[in-house]
Protein backbone atom coordinates (compact mmCIF):
# COMPACT_ATOMS: atom_id res chain seq x y z
CA UNK A 1 0.00 0.00 0.00
CA UNK A 2 1.07 3.87 -1.06
CA UNK A 3 0.34 6.22 1.35
CA UNK A 4 -0.80 9.69 0.66
CA UNK A 5 2.47 11.19 1.72
CA UNK A 6 4.20 8.83 -0.62
CA UNK A 7 1.77 9.20 -3.19
CA UNK A 8 2.27 12.82 -3.84
CA UNK A 9 5.97 12.38 -3.43
CA UNK A 10 5.57 9.64 -5.85
CA UNK A 11 3.81 11.81 -8.42
CA UNK A 12 6.13 15.18 -7.97
CA UNK A 13 9.04 12.79 -9.07
CA UNK A 14 6.96 11.34 -11.80
CA UNK A 15 6.51 14.89 -13.61
CA UNK A 16 10.40 15.90 -12.84
CA UNK A 17 10.96 12.66 -14.98
CA UNK A 18 8.72 13.75 -17.24
CA UNK A 19 10.15 17.45 -17.63
CA UNK A 20 13.71 16.03 -17.63
CA UNK A 21 12.89 13.76 -20.35
CA UNK A 22 11.09 16.41 -22.54
CA UNK A 23 14.20 18.46 -22.37
CA UNK A 24 16.32 15.39 -23.38
CA UNK A 25 14.31 14.31 -26.54
CA UNK A 26 13.22 17.92 -28.02
CA UNK A 27 16.54 18.87 -29.03
CA UNK A 28 17.05 16.01 -31.35
CA UNK A 29 13.05 16.01 -32.56
CA UNK A 30 12.93 16.36 -36.48
CA UNK A 31 16.89 17.07 -36.81
CA UNK A 32 18.95 14.81 -39.09
CA UNK A 33 21.23 14.29 -36.31
CA UNK A 34 19.48 10.92 -35.29
CA UNK A 35 21.34 7.30 -34.54
CA UNK A 36 19.10 5.03 -36.10
CA UNK A 37 20.75 1.58 -34.91
CA UNK A 38 18.50 -1.34 -35.76
CA UNK A 39 18.00 -3.21 -32.58
CA UNK A 40 16.24 -6.06 -34.28
CA UNK A 41 18.11 -8.21 -36.33
CA UNK A 42 16.76 -7.36 -40.01
CA UNK A 43 13.77 -5.67 -38.73
CA UNK A 44 13.08 -1.48 -38.79
CA UNK A 45 13.22 -0.47 -35.08
CA UNK A 46 15.61 2.38 -34.70
CA UNK A 47 17.37 3.49 -31.51
CA UNK A 48 17.63 7.38 -31.02
CA UNK A 49 20.43 8.82 -28.99
CA UNK A 50 17.12 11.15 -27.57
CA UNK A 51 16.16 7.54 -26.29
CA UNK A 52 18.93 7.12 -24.68
CA UNK A 53 19.37 10.83 -23.55
CA UNK A 54 15.40 10.48 -21.71
CA UNK A 55 16.22 7.72 -19.85
CA UNK A 56 19.46 8.98 -18.62
CA UNK A 57 18.01 11.88 -17.56
CA UNK A 58 15.21 9.90 -15.93
CA UNK A 59 17.12 7.30 -14.01
CA UNK A 60 19.18 10.68 -12.88
CA UNK A 61 15.82 11.97 -11.22
CA UNK A 62 15.54 8.13 -9.83
CA UNK A 63 18.62 8.35 -8.36
CA UNK A 64 18.68 11.76 -6.38
CA UNK A 65 14.75 11.32 -4.98
CA UNK A 66 13.82 7.79 -5.16
CA UNK A 67 17.05 5.48 -4.91
CA UNK A 68 15.05 2.79 -2.93
CA UNK A 69 12.78 1.51 -5.67
CA UNK A 70 13.55 -0.39 -8.92
CA UNK A 71 13.70 0.04 -12.49
CA UNK A 72 12.72 -1.48 -15.56
CA UNK A 73 14.04 0.51 -18.69
CA UNK A 74 13.68 -0.02 -22.37
CA UNK A 75 17.49 0.73 -22.83
CA UNK A 76 19.17 0.08 -20.31
CA UNK A 77 17.85 -2.63 -18.64
CA UNK A 78 16.73 -3.12 -14.73
CA UNK A 79 17.73 -2.08 -11.45
CA UNK A 80 16.64 -4.03 -8.58
CA UNK A 81 15.32 -1.48 -5.54
CA UNK A 82 14.15 -2.03 -1.86
CA UNK A 83 10.62 -0.34 -1.78
CA UNK A 84 8.63 -2.66 -3.60
CA UNK A 85 8.04 -0.15 -6.00
CA UNK A 86 9.35 -0.22 -9.72
CA UNK A 87 9.44 2.61 -12.25
CA UNK A 88 8.70 1.19 -15.55
CA UNK A 89 9.67 3.41 -18.74
CA UNK A 90 10.04 4.03 -22.29
CA UNK A 91 11.70 7.26 -22.88
CA UNK A 92 10.27 7.25 -26.64
CA UNK A 93 7.39 5.23 -27.28
CA UNK A 94 6.76 4.72 -31.25
CA UNK A 95 10.03 5.49 -31.84
CA UNK A 96 9.70 4.95 -35.99
CA UNK A 97 6.40 7.88 -35.51
CA UNK A 98 10.03 10.14 -33.53
CA UNK A 99 11.83 9.48 -36.77
CA UNK A 100 9.35 10.44 -39.14
CA UNK A 101 8.31 13.58 -37.36
CA UNK A 102 4.76 12.83 -36.46
CA UNK A 103 3.31 14.51 -33.04
CA UNK A 104 2.09 10.99 -31.97
CA UNK A 105 5.06 9.06 -30.13
CA UNK A 106 5.80 9.50 -26.33
CA UNK A 107 7.39 8.91 -23.30
CA UNK A 108 5.76 6.67 -20.80
CA UNK A 109 6.65 6.62 -17.43
CA UNK A 110 4.52 4.19 -15.47
CA UNK A 111 5.04 3.12 -11.22
CA UNK A 112 4.08 -0.64 -10.24
CA UNK A 113 3.79 -2.76 -6.91
CA UNK A 114 3.49 -5.97 -6.80
CA UNK A 115 -0.26 -6.18 -7.89
CA UNK A 116 0.15 -3.97 -11.70
CA UNK A 117 0.80 -0.32 -12.14
CA UNK A 118 -0.86 2.42 -10.02
CA UNK A 119 0.36 5.62 -11.61
CA UNK A 120 0.97 6.26 -15.56
CA UNK A 121 2.20 9.17 -17.25
CA UNK A 122 2.33 9.48 -21.18
CA UNK A 123 3.56 12.75 -22.54
CA UNK A 124 3.74 13.87 -25.64
CA UNK A 125 7.01 16.79 -25.64
CA UNK A 126 6.37 18.09 -29.41
CA UNK A 127 3.03 19.17 -28.17
CA UNK A 128 3.87 20.13 -24.87
CA UNK A 129 0.42 17.77 -23.37
CA UNK A 130 0.88 15.38 -20.21
CA UNK A 131 -1.72 12.72 -19.57
CA UNK A 132 -1.68 11.28 -16.04
CA UNK A 133 -3.57 9.30 -14.01
CA UNK A 134 -3.39 7.03 -10.45
CA UNK A 135 -3.29 7.63 -7.20
CA UNK A 136 -7.53 8.84 -7.63
CA UNK A 137 -6.04 11.36 -10.43
CA UNK A 138 -6.75 11.44 -14.00
CA UNK A 139 -5.77 14.58 -15.75
CA UNK A 140 -4.65 16.11 -19.07
CA UNK A 141 -2.11 19.25 -19.28
CA UNK A 142 -1.87 20.65 -22.45
CA UNK A 143 -1.82 23.82 -25.51
CA UNK A 144 -5.83 24.12 -24.28
CA UNK A 145 -5.03 24.22 -20.38
CA UNK A 146 -5.91 21.10 -17.70
CA UNK A 147 -9.07 18.98 -17.98
CA UNK A 148 -10.05 15.47 -16.26
CA UNK A 149 -9.64 12.64 -18.18
CA UNK A 150 -12.91 10.66 -18.32
CA UNK A 151 -13.56 7.54 -21.07
CA UNK A 152 -16.33 7.54 -23.13
CA UNK A 153 -19.76 5.92 -22.07
CA UNK A 154 -20.70 3.94 -25.12
CA UNK A 155 -21.08 0.52 -25.01
CA UNK A 156 -22.54 0.30 -29.37
CA UNK A 157 -19.39 -1.55 -31.02
CA UNK A 158 -20.67 -0.09 -34.25
CA UNK A 159 -20.37 2.97 -32.75
CA UNK A 160 -16.92 2.86 -31.85
CA UNK A 161 -13.90 4.13 -32.66
CA UNK A 162 -10.51 1.91 -32.93
CA UNK A 163 -7.17 2.32 -33.14
CA UNK A 164 -3.88 0.10 -33.47
CA UNK A 165 -0.77 1.39 -34.80
CA UNK A 166 -0.23 -0.66 -37.90
CA UNK A 167 -2.56 -2.72 -40.02
CA UNK A 168 -0.34 -5.52 -39.35
CA UNK A 169 -0.96 -5.72 -35.58
CA UNK A 170 1.01 -8.56 -35.10
CA UNK A 171 1.52 -12.06 -36.05
CA UNK A 172 -0.97 -13.56 -39.21
CA UNK A 173 -3.72 -15.23 -36.20
CA UNK A 174 -3.80 -11.56 -34.36
CA UNK A 175 -3.93 -9.79 -37.53
CA UNK A 176 -7.42 -12.10 -38.51
CA UNK A 177 -8.86 -11.30 -34.58
CA UNK A 178 -7.98 -7.49 -35.02
CA UNK A 179 -9.64 -7.41 -38.12
CA UNK A 180 -12.77 -9.33 -36.98
CA UNK A 181 -13.77 -6.47 -34.22
CA UNK A 182 -12.28 -4.14 -37.00
CA UNK A 183 -15.28 -5.18 -39.21
CA UNK A 184 -17.85 -4.08 -36.23
CA UNK A 185 -16.41 -0.95 -35.49
CA UNK A 186 -18.03 2.56 -37.22
CA UNK A 187 -13.96 3.60 -37.91
CA UNK A 188 -10.97 1.97 -37.25
CA UNK A 189 -7.47 4.14 -37.25
CA UNK A 190 -3.59 3.24 -37.53
CA UNK A 191 -0.65 5.58 -36.80
CA UNK A 192 -0.84 6.82 -33.18
CA UNK A 193 1.45 5.37 -31.80
CA UNK A 194 1.31 5.70 -27.48
CA UNK A 195 -1.15 8.21 -28.63
CA UNK A 196 -4.04 6.49 -29.04
CA UNK A 197 -3.98 5.03 -25.62
CA UNK A 198 -4.07 8.82 -24.49
CA UNK A 199 -7.61 9.02 -27.00
CA UNK A 200 -8.70 6.26 -25.01
CA UNK A 201 -8.11 7.86 -21.87
CA UNK A 202 -9.38 11.73 -23.21
CA UNK A 203 -13.00 10.16 -24.13
CA UNK A 204 -12.51 10.43 -28.22
CA UNK A 205 -11.39 6.43 -29.02
CA UNK A 206 -13.26 3.46 -27.53
CA UNK A 207 -10.76 0.92 -28.02
CA UNK A 208 -7.10 0.17 -28.76
CA UNK A 209 -5.98 -3.19 -29.59
CA UNK A 210 -2.33 -4.27 -30.24
CA UNK A 211 -0.29 -7.12 -30.03
CA UNK A 212 3.63 -7.74 -29.86
CA UNK A 213 4.07 -5.10 -26.55
CA UNK A 214 6.79 -5.07 -24.31
CA UNK A 215 5.73 -4.61 -20.11
CA UNK A 216 7.30 -0.57 -20.78
CA UNK A 217 4.57 -0.24 -23.63
CA UNK A 218 2.02 -0.83 -22.03
CA UNK A 219 2.01 0.24 -18.22
CA UNK A 220 1.90 3.91 -18.36
CA UNK A 221 -1.11 3.62 -20.42
CA UNK A 222 -3.15 0.51 -18.51
CA UNK A 223 -2.68 3.43 -15.35
CA UNK A 224 -3.43 6.37 -17.57
CA UNK A 225 -6.82 4.35 -19.10
CA UNK A 226 -8.12 2.82 -15.40
CA UNK A 227 -7.83 5.82 -13.76
CA UNK A 228 -10.35 7.60 -16.06
CA UNK A 229 -12.94 4.69 -16.19
CA UNK A 230 -11.49 2.31 -18.59
CA UNK A 231 -10.07 -1.06 -18.91
CA UNK A 232 -6.83 -2.74 -19.68
CA UNK A 233 -6.14 -6.65 -20.14
CA UNK A 234 -4.78 -8.81 -22.57
CA UNK A 235 -6.60 -10.43 -25.35
CA UNK A 236 -7.28 -13.59 -23.38
CA UNK A 237 -9.02 -10.93 -20.31
CA UNK A 238 -5.73 -11.56 -18.06
CA UNK A 239 -3.71 -8.76 -17.07
CA UNK A 240 -2.37 -7.14 -19.85
CA UNK A 241 0.97 -5.39 -17.56
CA UNK A 242 3.59 -7.68 -18.34
CA UNK A 243 3.22 -7.21 -22.00
CA UNK A 244 2.32 -8.85 -25.13
CA UNK A 245 -1.53 -8.52 -26.49
CA UNK A 246 -4.15 -5.88 -25.09
CA UNK A 247 -7.31 -4.61 -25.33
CA UNK A 248 -7.61 -1.03 -23.95
CA UNK A 249 -11.49 0.27 -23.81
CA UNK A 250 -13.47 2.82 -22.80
CA UNK A 251 -15.49 0.97 -20.25
CA UNK A 252 -16.24 -2.77 -18.86
CA UNK A 253 -19.08 -3.58 -21.13
CA UNK A 254 -17.26 -2.48 -24.36
CA UNK A 255 -14.49 -4.36 -23.30
CA UNK A 256 -16.58 -7.37 -22.86
CA UNK A 257 -18.04 -7.02 -26.32
CA UNK A 258 -14.71 -6.21 -28.13
CA UNK A 259 -12.61 -9.17 -26.25
CA UNK A 260 -15.30 -11.38 -26.74
CA UNK A 261 -14.85 -11.15 -30.81
CA UNK A 262 -11.23 -11.08 -30.05
CA UNK A 263 -11.28 -14.40 -28.50
CA UNK A 264 -13.89 -16.52 -30.76
CA UNK A 265 -11.48 -16.03 -33.99
CA UNK B 1 1.71 37.32 -62.71
CA UNK B 2 1.47 38.15 -58.97
CA UNK B 3 3.15 41.24 -58.42
CA UNK B 4 5.26 41.85 -54.88
CA UNK B 5 3.13 44.07 -53.35
CA UNK B 6 -0.20 42.07 -54.49
CA UNK B 7 1.84 38.83 -52.64
CA UNK B 8 2.78 40.54 -49.68
CA UNK B 9 -1.53 41.35 -49.20
CA UNK B 10 -2.44 37.88 -49.99
CA UNK B 11 -0.11 36.41 -47.59
CA UNK B 12 -1.26 38.52 -44.33
CA UNK B 13 -4.90 37.54 -45.87
CA UNK B 14 -4.02 33.77 -45.79
CA UNK B 15 -2.41 34.54 -42.29
CA UNK B 16 -5.64 36.17 -41.12
CA UNK B 17 -7.57 33.42 -42.58
CA UNK B 18 -5.88 30.28 -40.86
CA UNK B 19 -5.75 32.62 -37.08
CA UNK B 20 -9.99 32.98 -38.03
CA UNK B 21 -10.54 29.55 -38.54
CA UNK B 22 -8.50 28.18 -35.68
CA UNK B 23 -10.60 30.67 -33.23
CA UNK B 24 -13.42 29.02 -34.79
CA UNK B 25 -12.22 25.54 -34.74
CA UNK B 26 -10.54 25.14 -31.31
CA UNK B 27 -14.05 25.43 -28.71
CA UNK B 28 -15.28 21.96 -30.53
CA UNK B 29 -12.32 20.05 -30.71
CA UNK B 30 -12.63 17.14 -28.05
CA UNK B 31 -15.70 18.76 -27.56
CA UNK B 32 -19.16 16.02 -27.62
CA UNK B 33 -21.25 18.88 -29.23
CA UNK B 34 -20.02 18.02 -32.84
CA UNK B 35 -22.61 17.66 -35.43
CA UNK B 36 -21.38 14.41 -37.07
CA UNK B 37 -23.30 14.27 -40.29
CA UNK B 38 -23.15 11.98 -42.93
CA UNK B 39 -22.39 13.55 -46.10
CA UNK B 40 -21.35 10.68 -48.41
CA UNK B 41 -24.92 8.22 -48.44
CA UNK B 42 -23.53 4.43 -46.34
CA UNK B 43 -20.14 6.42 -45.86
CA UNK B 44 -18.92 7.94 -42.79
CA UNK B 45 -17.50 11.04 -43.70
CA UNK B 46 -18.70 13.90 -40.68
CA UNK B 47 -19.26 17.24 -41.01
CA UNK B 48 -18.61 19.56 -37.53
CA UNK B 49 -19.94 22.70 -36.72
CA UNK B 50 -16.50 23.52 -36.63
CA UNK B 51 -15.87 22.35 -40.41
CA UNK B 52 -18.83 24.88 -41.13
CA UNK B 53 -17.55 27.81 -38.80
CA UNK B 54 -14.00 27.70 -40.01
CA UNK B 55 -15.31 27.87 -43.59
CA UNK B 56 -17.65 31.02 -42.60
CA UNK B 57 -14.39 32.60 -41.00
CA UNK B 58 -12.69 32.45 -43.68
CA UNK B 59 -14.60 34.21 -46.20
CA UNK B 60 -15.46 36.73 -43.80
CA UNK B 61 -11.87 37.30 -43.46
CA UNK B 62 -12.48 37.31 -47.66
CA UNK B 63 -15.26 39.40 -48.06
CA UNK B 64 -13.50 42.18 -46.18
CA UNK B 65 -10.12 42.05 -47.45
CA UNK B 66 -10.44 40.32 -50.82
CA UNK B 67 -13.60 40.13 -52.31
CA UNK B 68 -12.66 40.33 -56.03
CA UNK B 69 -10.84 36.48 -55.67
CA UNK B 70 -13.15 33.05 -56.21
CA UNK B 71 -13.81 31.35 -53.58
CA UNK B 72 -13.29 26.89 -53.62
CA UNK B 73 -14.51 25.84 -50.51
CA UNK B 74 -15.34 22.40 -49.21
CA UNK B 75 -18.23 22.88 -47.27
CA UNK B 76 -19.83 26.10 -48.96
CA UNK B 77 -19.19 25.38 -52.81
CA UNK B 78 -18.20 27.97 -55.36
CA UNK B 79 -17.96 32.12 -55.40
CA UNK B 80 -17.20 33.69 -58.64
CA UNK B 81 -14.58 36.36 -58.33
CA UNK B 82 -13.30 39.11 -60.49
CA UNK B 83 -8.99 38.76 -60.45
CA UNK B 84 -8.57 35.75 -61.98
CA UNK B 85 -7.10 34.63 -58.38
CA UNK B 86 -9.22 31.78 -56.44
CA UNK B 87 -8.87 30.69 -52.74
CA UNK B 88 -9.22 27.14 -52.66
CA UNK B 89 -10.53 25.89 -48.78
CA UNK B 90 -10.05 22.72 -46.89
CA UNK B 91 -11.93 23.78 -43.03
CA UNK B 92 -11.25 20.31 -41.66
CA UNK B 93 -9.17 18.00 -43.53
CA UNK B 94 -9.35 14.86 -41.92
CA UNK B 95 -12.54 15.01 -40.33
CA UNK B 96 -12.23 11.53 -38.98
CA UNK B 97 -8.99 12.24 -37.65
CA UNK B 98 -10.67 15.07 -35.74
CA UNK B 99 -13.82 13.46 -34.70
CA UNK B 100 -10.70 10.84 -32.97
CA UNK B 101 -8.94 13.79 -31.38
CA UNK B 102 -5.97 13.14 -33.12
CA UNK B 103 -3.98 15.91 -33.41
CA UNK B 104 -2.97 15.39 -37.37
CA UNK B 105 -6.07 16.95 -38.93
CA UNK B 106 -5.32 20.55 -40.16
CA UNK B 107 -6.82 23.85 -42.21
CA UNK B 108 -5.67 23.61 -45.65
CA UNK B 109 -5.69 27.11 -47.99
CA UNK B 110 -4.45 27.93 -51.15
CA UNK B 111 -4.74 30.62 -53.57
CA UNK B 112 -4.35 29.79 -57.14
CA UNK B 113 -4.26 31.55 -60.47
CA UNK B 114 -4.87 29.51 -63.82
CA UNK B 115 -1.98 27.66 -63.79
CA UNK B 116 -2.41 26.05 -59.93
CA UNK B 117 -1.35 26.89 -56.49
CA UNK B 118 0.61 29.50 -55.61
CA UNK B 119 0.65 29.80 -51.82
CA UNK B 120 -0.58 27.11 -49.73
CA UNK B 121 -1.18 26.72 -46.00
CA UNK B 122 -1.16 23.83 -43.94
CA UNK B 123 -2.08 25.01 -39.98
CA UNK B 124 -2.51 22.52 -36.73
CA UNK B 125 -5.05 24.10 -34.14
CA UNK B 126 -4.15 22.38 -32.00
CA UNK B 127 -0.58 22.23 -32.04
CA UNK B 128 -0.43 25.69 -32.91
CA UNK B 129 1.98 25.15 -35.69
CA UNK B 130 1.65 26.45 -39.54
CA UNK B 131 3.21 25.38 -42.73
CA UNK B 132 3.05 28.09 -45.17
CA UNK B 133 4.75 27.96 -48.83
CA UNK B 134 4.59 29.66 -51.87
CA UNK B 135 6.08 33.52 -53.41
CA UNK B 136 9.97 32.15 -52.63
CA UNK B 137 8.74 31.19 -49.03
CA UNK B 138 8.79 28.00 -46.86
CA UNK B 139 8.32 28.14 -43.14
CA UNK B 140 7.38 26.09 -40.38
CA UNK B 141 6.08 28.55 -37.02
CA UNK B 142 5.06 26.09 -33.86
CA UNK B 143 6.14 24.99 -30.54
CA UNK B 144 9.96 25.27 -31.04
CA UNK B 145 9.28 28.44 -33.23
CA UNK B 146 10.02 28.93 -36.72
CA UNK B 147 12.72 27.43 -39.23
CA UNK B 148 12.73 27.11 -43.16
CA UNK B 149 11.49 23.94 -44.78
CA UNK B 150 13.53 22.00 -46.42
CA UNK B 151 12.80 18.53 -47.66
CA UNK B 152 14.90 15.56 -47.52
CA UNK B 153 17.67 14.57 -50.54
CA UNK B 154 17.23 11.26 -50.19
CA UNK B 155 16.92 9.37 -53.73
CA UNK B 156 16.98 5.79 -52.64
CA UNK B 157 12.97 4.21 -52.19
CA UNK B 158 15.07 1.65 -49.80
CA UNK B 159 15.57 4.55 -47.56
CA UNK B 160 12.12 6.19 -47.72
CA UNK B 161 9.29 6.70 -45.70
CA UNK B 162 5.84 6.65 -47.16
CA UNK B 163 2.85 7.57 -45.85
CA UNK B 164 -0.81 7.59 -46.35
CA UNK B 165 -4.10 8.15 -44.82
CA UNK B 166 -5.37 4.32 -44.89
CA UNK B 167 -4.09 1.00 -45.90
CA UNK B 168 -7.69 1.09 -48.22
CA UNK B 169 -6.17 4.28 -50.08
CA UNK B 170 -8.57 4.04 -52.68
CA UNK B 171 -10.08 1.35 -55.32
CA UNK B 172 -8.31 -2.30 -55.41
CA UNK B 173 -6.17 -1.10 -58.20
CA UNK B 174 -5.24 2.19 -56.82
CA UNK B 175 -4.48 -0.21 -53.29
CA UNK B 176 -2.85 -2.61 -55.38
CA UNK B 177 -0.29 0.15 -57.04
CA UNK B 178 0.57 1.87 -53.57
CA UNK B 179 1.19 -1.83 -51.92
CA UNK B 180 3.62 -2.42 -54.98
CA UNK B 181 5.65 1.15 -53.66
CA UNK B 182 5.19 0.41 -50.10
CA UNK B 183 6.65 -2.53 -50.84
CA UNK B 184 10.19 -1.43 -51.54
CA UNK B 185 10.23 1.48 -49.00
CA UNK B 186 11.50 1.43 -45.63
CA UNK B 187 8.73 2.16 -43.03
CA UNK B 188 4.90 2.82 -44.13
CA UNK B 189 3.02 4.87 -41.68
CA UNK B 190 -1.08 5.64 -41.94
CA UNK B 191 -3.40 7.89 -40.11
CA UNK B 192 -1.59 11.29 -40.13
CA UNK B 193 -4.45 13.38 -42.69
CA UNK B 194 -2.61 16.49 -44.21
CA UNK B 195 0.34 16.12 -41.73
CA UNK B 196 1.67 13.51 -43.66
CA UNK B 197 2.15 16.37 -46.19
CA UNK B 198 3.20 18.56 -43.88
CA UNK B 199 6.43 16.19 -42.71
CA UNK B 200 7.06 15.57 -46.61
CA UNK B 201 7.61 19.50 -46.35
CA UNK B 202 9.64 19.28 -43.08
CA UNK B 203 12.34 16.71 -44.75
CA UNK B 204 10.98 14.53 -42.19
CA UNK B 205 8.89 11.86 -44.87
CA UNK B 206 9.64 11.55 -48.49
CA UNK B 207 6.55 10.46 -49.92
CA UNK B 208 3.04 11.03 -49.41
CA UNK B 209 0.48 9.02 -51.94
CA UNK B 210 -2.94 9.21 -51.78
CA UNK B 211 -6.21 8.42 -54.10
CA UNK B 212 -10.01 9.74 -54.22
CA UNK B 213 -8.63 13.72 -53.03
CA UNK B 214 -10.75 16.49 -53.87
CA UNK B 215 -9.15 19.98 -54.99
CA UNK B 216 -9.31 21.34 -51.67
CA UNK B 217 -7.85 18.91 -50.18
CA UNK B 218 -4.52 19.15 -52.21
CA UNK B 219 -3.52 22.42 -53.33
CA UNK B 220 -2.80 24.04 -50.04
CA UNK B 221 0.19 20.74 -49.31
CA UNK B 222 1.18 21.69 -53.54
CA UNK B 223 2.43 24.65 -52.99
CA UNK B 224 3.85 24.08 -49.64
CA UNK B 225 5.86 20.90 -50.83
CA UNK B 226 7.12 22.59 -53.86
CA UNK B 227 8.01 25.77 -52.29
CA UNK B 228 10.21 23.21 -50.11
CA UNK B 229 11.54 21.49 -52.80
CA UNK B 230 9.41 18.45 -53.59
CA UNK B 231 7.15 17.40 -56.22
CA UNK B 232 3.54 16.41 -56.63
CA UNK B 233 1.83 15.46 -59.15
CA UNK B 234 -0.97 12.78 -59.79
CA UNK B 235 -0.49 9.23 -60.50
CA UNK B 236 0.46 9.66 -64.36
CA UNK B 237 2.67 12.29 -63.97
CA UNK B 238 0.28 15.20 -64.56
CA UNK B 239 -0.54 18.25 -62.34
CA UNK B 240 -2.43 16.95 -59.52
CA UNK B 241 -4.50 20.47 -58.36
CA UNK B 242 -8.16 19.64 -59.82
CA UNK B 243 -7.80 15.91 -57.59
CA UNK B 244 -7.95 12.34 -58.06
CA UNK B 245 -4.48 10.55 -57.00
CA UNK B 246 -1.54 12.76 -56.06
CA UNK B 247 1.55 11.44 -55.15
CA UNK B 248 4.36 13.91 -53.21
CA UNK B 249 7.33 13.44 -53.04
CA UNK B 250 10.75 15.26 -51.32
CA UNK B 251 12.83 15.77 -54.63
CA UNK B 252 11.99 14.53 -58.46
CA UNK B 253 14.25 11.97 -58.62
CA UNK B 254 12.44 9.95 -56.14
CA UNK B 255 9.16 10.96 -57.81
CA UNK B 256 10.23 9.73 -60.96
CA UNK B 257 11.43 6.40 -59.07
CA UNK B 258 7.91 5.97 -57.31
CA UNK B 259 5.74 7.36 -60.13
CA UNK B 260 7.19 4.37 -62.30
CA UNK B 261 6.33 1.52 -59.86
CA UNK B 262 3.21 3.06 -59.31
CA UNK B 263 2.17 2.67 -62.88
CA UNK B 264 3.88 -0.41 -63.93
CA UNK B 265 1.35 -1.86 -61.79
Amino acid sequence: MIDSKTSAEILSVAHEMADAARAAILPFFRTSSLLAENKLQGGFDPVTAADRAAEVAMRDVLARRRPQDGILGEELGTSEGTSGLTWVLDPIDGTRGFISGTPTWGVLIALSDESGPQLGIIDQPYIGERFVGGFGQAEVAGPMGKAALKTKTNTDLSKAILFSTFPEVGTAAERAAFEHVSGKVQLTRFGMDCYAYALVALGQADLVIEAGLNAYDIQGPIAVIEAAGGLVTDWNGGPAHHGGTAIAASNPELHARALAILRET
